[in-house]
Order: C-alpha cells, then sequence, then structure tokens
C-alpha cells in the first residue's frame, strides 16, 4: 500500500510534550496497527504482523526444542468450566465475553437481532486453562503419559475498560503453553526454563533489558501458586510485564481431574505450569527504542534491514544512479542473506528519508552520482544518524558490522536508561517524593505483608513487580510499616 | 504422550462396513484430534496440528510470493457490518455465535449468569469480508494504494447443525485472502492465480487429484459475482470442495465504499476477490489416501518421514541391535535432511510396526540382528507394504527415491479412482439409477438453470461440484429438462 499521501506530513508529538500520543502517533507514523470498529480490539497492519511472525518463528523454535508440541483447543469455554477453580473464575469472570445466541434473525424494524438462544452460554476464551486441562484429564492416565508439554497459538479475549494498542487490548494474540508433570520440582524448573527464555528473547532480540523474578502473591496469575515474570523499562519510566509464566502446583489438575497412576501403581495430581507472551511485547518494542522521529527497530526484529535511496533525481547520472543502486541493492541482499529494500519511487530523497525512518528501518543506504564514481555508498545509522562511507566492495560486511553494532547499542542505552532510573529507596517519605517526582524503579525493603502493599499501590500506584531471582540477602526495614525485611523488591508504576 | 496403552489395541472399523465410522476410527488411532466439551468444536492434538503447520509453511511462502501481506484484523464484528451486503448476511446470518453480555456474575443458585449487556451485539467471524472491506475503506484512496493483497490466518466460527472432525466443524482454521484491485480484469486474473495454487498444493502436496471449475450461481459464496473451486474425490466416491476463490466484483466494495480514484482523478469502486483454505484439508488428506489400517499421508505432507524400528528384543544381539539402529536413524536424518524417528520403546516390534501404521508414517525401517551382519536394512512401505532390503550406503538415496515413489502412487492411485468413478450419463432415469447404485461424480448436460440444478438436488442430493475450466464444447440436452446444453458439468452428492 501506497499511503504517502496520508502519512507523509503527518508529525510525531514528542515525548517530552506527551509520551502516550507520542505512542500512538509512532504506531500510525509507521503503519503498524489500525483502529477497528470494535470497541478496544485493533487491526495489526502488515508491517506491525511483521513483527509478530518474527516473535512467532523464534519462539516456536525454542519451544520445539524444549520438545514442547503444538496443538489448538476450542476458542469457545462452557462457562460452567470458568467457576471450577474458585481463584481463576474470581480473576476472569469480570472481563469476559459470552455468546448466548447462534443466530441473527431480523428485528423486523429492517435491522438484526440475536436469535436461537443457547441454553448454555459460552464464554471466549480469556486464557485456555480450562478448557486444555478438561483435555489433560482425558490424555493423561499414567506416568509415562508425564511429562506433556504442550504450546497453543491463538487468540485471546479479555473486556478491559481502558485499551491501548498493543499494550491492552479487548482482543490479543498470544502463545499459551500447557504443561503437566510428575512432580512439582520437575514443574518448577520447566516454568523457570521458560522464563529464561523469554528473558533471553527479549535481552537478545529485542534488545530491551529485563528483571526476571516472581510476583508476590496479589499480584499472581489467578489459581496460580507462583508466578515468575519479566519486567522491562519504557522510556517515561513505567515497568512494562513482558512475559509471565506460572507454577501451578495441582489446583488446576485438582478441579479438573488431571491425575496419573505413578510407577507404583498408585493416583497422584499432575502438578503444572503455564505460560505466555503475546502481541504486548510489540508494544514494548515500539517503547522501547522509539525517538521523536519515529519507530526504531532493533536490527534482529526488523523485517526490512537495510533500504537502498537513490539520490541526485534531476542530474544528468541520475538514470546511471538508479541502475546501480538497484544492483547495488540485489548484490548486498544476496550477499548477506538480509531483506534490502530498493526504493525507486517517483519521490524526493528527502521524503524516502523520512518515509524509512518513522518505521524505524535500522540503516539506510545512500547513493548518489557522486558515490557511484568513487565507487562508495553512504550508511545511515536509524539509532543515532550516524553516516559512514563504505566502499563498495567492503559493503555486505560493514553492513553486518554496523547491524550487530546497533542491536548492541540500543541493548546498552536501554540498560544504562534502567540502572539511571533503578533508585534504592529507604523511607516512605522518599518513596512517595521519588514515585512522584522521578520517572523509574524503586528497590525498596519490603516485609511480605499484603496490606502494607495494598497501601502502598493505593497511595501511590506503585506495585512491587517482582522480588528479583538475583535479589542479594540485605537486611532492612519495610518502607511502609518498618518491619523486618531481608531483600529489597522492585516497586513501580506499570503499564 | 504415550497413549499405546489406550490406542494400541483399539480397532478401525473398515471402510466396507462404515465409512463415516472408518473415518473417525481413523482419526482416533492416529492421535490426530479429540472431541471437545463445546458442541461441535474438536481439539486438534499434535499429530494433527502438524499437518497445519505444513499447509500454512507451503501456503505461507506461496501468498509471499505473489506479494500478499499477512494482517490480523478482529474477531468480533458488529451485527450490522453483515447487513450490509444483502447476499452475504442472507447466507451467514443463520449461523453466527452472538456476543450479548462482556461479564459473569453469580446467580445466586451456586452458578454463573451473563451480565454487562452490551448495547449492540457483536457476532463471531463466520469469514471477514465485512470488517476487513471496512479497513480497505480507509486504507485505499488512490490508484497507487492498488492492489492491495492481504491475507490473514485465523479462527471463524459457523454455527453448524451437523459437525464432523475436519470437515464441518463449528470452529474451524483457516487463511483468508483479501484483495482489491484497480480493474475487473486484474481481480479476475488474480482470483484464477489463487486457484491454481490451491490446485497445484493440493495435487502435488497432498497427492490428491482436484477438478478445477466455476460454481453455479446457486453454489456461490454469498457475495460473490463468480466462485472458482477444487473438487475432490473421496474414496466412498463423495465430492470434497477443498479451497475456493471468490470474485467479489464491486458488490461488497460498494457496500462498504471501497473506493480510489483512478490516473485521471475520477472516483471508482474497487474490484475484490476473497480466497480460502481451512483445516477440512486435513479431512480431505485422511479420507483420500488412508485405508482399513489407519492412516495414510503422502511423504511431503508427512511430519515423519520413516520410523527406525529395532528387532529382536530377547536375542544376545539386542543391544547392539539398538545401538547400531540409532547411529543408523541419526545419520540418515542428518544425510536426507528429513524426520527421521527412532522407536527404542520397550514394546514388542510388532506393537510398534501397529503403531506407526495408524499414524500413516510412510517408510517403517527394520533393523534386526541379521541385518547388523549383513550390513543392510529393511524398508518397509506404508501405502502398499511392499518390502526391500537396502544396503548401507545406499539408505539416504534409497529412502528418497522411495518417498518420491509413493508420493506418485498416491495421485495415481487417487487419480485412477477418480477416472473409474467419473460417469457420463446421459438420460435423467440413468442419472438417478447411477447416482444411487454408483459412488462417483457424473458428468452430464444442464441447461444453466437455477431450477433444474434444484430439482436435480431434490431429488438425488446430488450437486454441481463444478464447470470445470477445462470442459470441452459438446452440443448436448440437459439431463433434467432435455434443453439445449453446449458443454457437460459436474455432479456428485457431496461432503
Amino acid at each position: 500500500m501506497d499511503d504517502d499521501s496520508k502519512n507523509i506530513q503527518k508529525k510525531i508529538t514528542p515525548r517530552a510534550e506527551d509520551y502516550s500520543k507520542w505512542y500512538s502517533d509512532v504506531i500510525d507514523a509507521a503503519d503498524i496497527a489500525d483502529n477497528s470498529a470494535v470497541r478496544g480490539c485493533m487491526i495489526i497492519k502488515p508491517y506491525g504482523y511483521a513483527l509478530w511472525e518474527k516473535i512467532h518463528t523464534i519462539f516456536d523454535e525454542k519451544f520445539k526444542k524444549l520438545g514442547v508440541s503444538n496443538a489448538y483447543f476450542p476458542l469457545l469455554i462452557p462457562q460452567s468450566f470458568l467457576a471450577k477453580e474458585a481463584k481463576h473464575v474470581e480473576g476472569f469472570a469480570k472481563e469476559v465475553a459470552v455468546v448466548t445466541h447462534h443466530r441473527l434473525e431480523s428485528d423486523g424494524k429492517g435491522g438484526l437481532k440475536p436469535a436461537g438462544e443457547l441454553s448454555d452460554p459460552l464464554i471466549i476464551r480469556p486464557t485456555s486453562e480450562t478448557i486444555i486441562y478438561d483435555a489433560f484429564s482425558r490424555w493423561i492416565c499414567s506416568y509415562r503419559d508425564l511429562p506433556l508439554l504442550i504450546n497453543q497459538w491463538a487468540n485471546v479475549l479479555r473486556w478491559e475498560m481502558r485499551t491501548r494498542p498493543f499494550l491492552r487490548t479487548t482482543e490479543f494474540l498470544w502463545q499459551e503453553g500447557h504443561t503437566a508433570h510428575r512432580t512439582s520440582q520437575e514443574a518448577a524448573e520447566f516454568a523457570s526454563k521458560i522464563i529464561n527464555e523469554y528473558k533471553d528473547f527479549v535481552e537478545q532480540d529485542m534488545a530491551l533489558p529485563v528483571i526476571a523474578g516472581y510476583k508476590s502473591e496479589s499480584e499472581r496469575f489467578a489459581g496460580a501458586d507462583q508466578t515468575l515474570c519479566i519486567e522491562a523499562m519504557m522510556q517515561d519510566g513505567k515497568a512494562l510485564q513482558a512475559g509471565t509464566s506460572h507454577m501451578l502446583g495441582q489446583n488446576f489438575a485438582k478441579a479438573f481431574n488431571v491425575s496419573f497412576t505413578d510407577e507404583k501403581g498408585k493416583p497422584n495430581f499432575a502438578w503444572q505450569t503455564s505460560w505466555g507472551v503475546s502481541t504486548r511485547l510489540i508494544g514494548a518494542l515500539i517503547m522501547a527504542h522509539s525517538d521523536d522521529k519515529g519507530l526504531v527497530l532493533p536490527p534482529k526484529m526488523a523485517s526490512i534491514s537495510a533500504v537502498v535511496v537513490p539520490v541526485g533525481q534531476g542530474t544528468a547520472e541520475y538514470d546511471n544512479v538508479l541502475k546501480y543502486a538497484k544492483e547495488f541493492a540485489q548484490r548486498l541482499e544476496s550477499e548477506t542473506g538480509l531483506a534490502v529494500k530498493f526504493d525507486d519511487r517517483e519521490l524526493r530523497s528527502g521524503e524516502k528519508y523520512f518515509y524509512w525512518e518513522k518505521r524505524g528501518v535500522p540503516v539506510r543506504i545512500e547513493i548518489g552520482p557522486r558515490d557511484l564514481a568513487k565507487k562508495s555508498v553512504v550508511y545511515v545509522r536509524r539509532d543515532n544518524g550516524q553516516k559512514s562511507f563504505v566502499a563498495e566492495a567492503d559493503a555486505a560486511i560493514k553492513l553486518k558490522e554496523l547491524l550487530a553494532d546497533i542491536q548492541t547499542s540500543l541493548f546498552e542505552k536501554a540498560a544504562k536508561f534502567r540502572k539511571d532510573n533503578l533508585r534504592p529507596v529507604d523511607s516512605w517519605g522518599d518513596f512517595k517524593q521519588t514515585i512522584d517526582a522521578k520517572p523509574g524503579f524503586i528497590k525498596a525493603h519490603w516485609c511480605g505483608g499484603a496490606e502494607c502493599e495494598a497501601k502502598i499501590k493505593e497511595e501511590t500506584m506503585a506495585t512491587i513487580r517482582c522480588i528479583p531471582f538475583d535479589v542479594e540477602a540485605e537486611a532492612g526495614k519495610c518502607v511502609f510499616c518498618g518491619k523486618k525485611s531481608n531483600n529489597r523488591v522492585i516497586f513501580a508504576k506499570a503499564y
């Protein structure tokens, strides 16, 4: 789609002016998503969907290496299933779409009305523990059927009150993994393995550092014994939960009778895990690196690695430039195996620069009449605007080096930002002042009590993001109540 | 999952005894799908989902080569959208799931009831023309935005009265392509290109010959000007529509205002196509080649190409056999790049043969003590049971040759069956007798009238499957009314 006419002039609101408006401007300008006629549901446009395809491909391979198989379970779930696990229903009943009819008929006024009422209403899955574990209860008989490691790529729906593209939408795409094991330890180890895979992807591919840790009891998944998470810091200092892996214990196994006979013929309930990442990762990716000119993509996530822009329109040599630039782009693509786009549209080169800048393509390659003569080209980095002159013979190797460097730079920049905005705080006064005055995370002592946690949230909007896995033992006092604490936890306002 | 205990003894009903029962027995025995607690919705188990992953991968590459981009649109559609195209709503209103509430609350009797009624009910997409073309109307402004070529991999839902795994399920997975073009001719050419891609896949990869052609007006997609289809013959002689590509003309463009200004600044409605294949293809695949022993998979669709079974349990050499067989399997896999499974479970080899036979793995490789001594192995074809002795040095090349031969044999067998069961019929008496007495397709003259078509369907259950693209001109008389006809069309009972 050629949408220059519509987008090229559109200005992106600077972050400093309105961070939230900046975020949606970046999405618009990069042609990533569109609103739909349905409340809270967005359309993921091709350039945005390409990001999801990357995420899908990379994780699918990771999961399969762990022995996980893909399967597919029904979209609709009997409402009675939801109620089988007490905390689960409490967590989800308030936000599920309910199907009550199975056809439409004329309302006699030229419109339509629902007809064919169902005796048992169905809900659209907000997550699939219940319908999947109902199947597990049939599939698992003996210890030989374990571990059972299943993943599903699917859409889910949660009726959110306030929505925002990718970060919180009524419908979203995700993967949900569901496993059953013989022992608590094996399940816990698997849940850990997964959170490590998530961390590895977000840090290595998305160039975004995360803190991995445990959720406090109040922040756990509805029905889990333990929730492991990774938390990233956005450019406004807020936290974004990028992935979760839940140790479900035997809670669902008992509710759905997921049981097996062990080696001695003794019946047991299985130990389970569930885990997921969603299109929310795209929101994190956009927020993490983009700037006031638009999207910035880490090279490993970019569907177009470099764009070749011929310059010098109107000069006598432009036909030669076009011919050379086209061949250059093709050669570069075949030599590097990367996606190199050649932009020969009839637009001024400045417009093209702007166009690809907004789309976050990591490297722009300019080729003009003078470059032609010198057998060299100009590489321009999207992340910092740096230009370098590259001899034609070095084009492939230099592009690879530059992309690797951009990937590292983006991670380091994000890591530095997080380091600069992760503050130890030791008194309640400081806590309140810091959370209001400065963006970022707070490391503070907490007694472990749900009451303190709730009051802190009430007064400051900050929640416990996690208790980091690598937390150092440190004697201290709860920042709110002053009771004894053995380590600091991470507090922040969150998306 | 190790489900030997449950499945290994299960007998498959022979086709001749009960074709329909045979079909579901094959699915059970191969561990492809499972029923769910939700009416008409099945669970696709890992071994069945692997087939969908093949279909997905192959088509995704084909579509991208044609310049089609993937995107994602909302699951839920305002009910008013459906009504915008008159024939479309007529075709789908009777079978849509309607969402009327957005939460559940206690019913005061220990159960739950729907709450939070929506002022405008939403339907779950039965297909996405309406929601996608609403977006197209915003995305398309000028001729430079065309062609717009979009595809979506998604789940859809149609409230079917009678369901059968894969062939007709309330929810199914599919791809739906949606395109917009400047001219009628360009759209028609694109719709043709797609049906050719479908034919190519089903014939080359699924080893199943199809007849490509036009649908009669009564059998067209609700809202289309023309529907192109591919029709396959199942082993019971019934037809199965395996894919459709619709020329939508300007019907939806007018209903949703998908318009563009042409080179001269004149406004125009776009010409559109939509096209899809679904998990129904898996049903066709199962029905096409399987036999009374279970699933038979053409090698190009098999997620496991060959299985190595060590034989001679209990003999002194068995440890050596195990060691050798394992190395053999690994070497064969790395040399061929194919998936070669090594089955070292503690089961009798006969049980293992049966296990993999039911799952349709194309080649079984037996290795016993005598083979070890002779440095040779035994290859057994799943399709016809033929055994061959293969020298270790030839293992890789022979496996590739054998798989290619199985692929061709399966296609030829299916092509012969179709040829033998495609009968020209010239009188109404013969038609009625043939359709009742013999399985298969009938080639008969038809006047082109919807009335004759309807009466033929009423009396015989046979429908016009298609008017083949390559139909020969032949003067004749309508088999029902005797009016003039210029060519024969294909009639059959259909799934």
